[in-house]
């Protein structure tokens, strides 16, 4: 496991979230991320319920993660993907082409399918009760779907978007398993096989452990403000 | 204005979009980047009422833009946005601190911003006279104004989002043009101005002008796939 408190790269994660949650904050990205290539990095957790008026100058909308690294401050999981990808081509190859392929599907997955995953997760958790929400649920199920067939299409017979492992499917994955609740993935065993593919990975797991473990109090104290540390 | 039948680089566009869409569809952003650095570009025009079946294999959903240069074929906004910024430092600069700074605002307005600008799309135009969209559209208002002054705090008394003008800045003025139609920018004087601000470049009027001029047939002829070309 990568967590090391003495790390020279923090990310910024939650110290608590509701059940339906865990394991899916977006902090997993980075965390994967660090750990697919071996990357010590250090957690600076935060409350999710009262976000600290300091941690907005870090991140406009107060949300995780952020990543600290080298004195600079990170925000947007792409922003962060694409930065922990620059030092290592296993997260995204050197050769321009290939290069290419994986920056088009890293933005893929942030603007061409997770925006259907945030209405998802509006109208089947958040707003679950509202009536829109219900009138809502079976053209937004259509439409998602065929957003689904399309990348299902793309994805075809390769095991990883841009051919080898990379930063695109760290996004992807991750994008993907915020419809796990949803028929959306059953009905697609193509996406369903990609998505258990990324899962197996030992840096998927570990950290997921290590997402998980940071709910239950096992890591860092409370953070304060990078200027009281 | 830069385009060049002969350009090194092609943008594939629509040939024609309902009168909502004119003058907003997203070939706007790297002919805007084009413009900016004084790169030529030729245009590729496909129909958006029958998009070629070769297409999907470019772009997994069909959309425009795409780009092709150095004969590579690159998709996203936020991707092609990236390989324009490359070549120049005038849309990226090239200090690392600065260069970060963009590229976390650049993808902050593809999943920050833009889902909510989509959902508002669907709400007022696509879906308007539906139940659901009624329903749904005070809490979305709600929701929307509640990021977009997070955004308006986080600019500042900046011009521009990571202080010199980026692709960061394309990025988020042709999401937040998205919004025009609704009273949320009327209402934010800050974000008005940054808007009108990037609207009064040289380099935006002429990549709007040339979108609009091939809706009028004035340029290039119907495209094909490239192997036919």
């Amino acid at each position: 496991m990568a967590v090391d408190s003495h790390a020279a790269l923090t990310i910024t994660a939650f110290d608590w979230v509701p059940d339906f949650a865990r394991g899916f904050v977006r902090d997993l990205r980075p965390r994967w991320a660090c750990e697919e290539i071996g990357l010590p990095y250090a957690i600076r957790l935060i409350s999710a319920r009262e976000r600290p008026g300091w941690y907005y100058d870090d991140q406009p909308w107060g949300q995780v993660p952020v990543v600290e690294a080298d004195g600079r401050i990170l925000f947007e999981s792409g922003a962060i993907l694409l930065h922990l990808g620059e030092k290592d081509d296993r997260l995204l190859p050197r050769d321009p082409a290939a290069r290419d392929r994986v920056i088009c599907w890293l933005f893929a997955a942030f603007n061409s399918v997770e925006p259907w995953a945030i209405e998802q997760a509006n109208v089947s958790i958040f707003a679950r009760d509202e009536e829109w929400a219900r009138l809502r649920r079976p053209g937004l199920a259509r439409e998602t779907g065929q957003r689904l067939d399309r990348l299902q299409t793309a994805l075809g017979d390769r095991d990883w978007l841009a051919g080898t492992f990379s930063i695109a499917d760290i996004a992807m994955i991750t994008v993907l398993r915020e419809f796990e609740r949803t028929p959306m993935l059953g009905d697609r065993q193509v996406l369903a096989a990609y998505v258990e593919r990324g899962m197996a990975r030992p840096a998927f797991r570990a950290a997921m452990a290590a997402q998980l473990a940071d709910f239950d109090g096992a890591n860092a104290p409370q953070a304060t403000a990078r200027s009281s540390q």
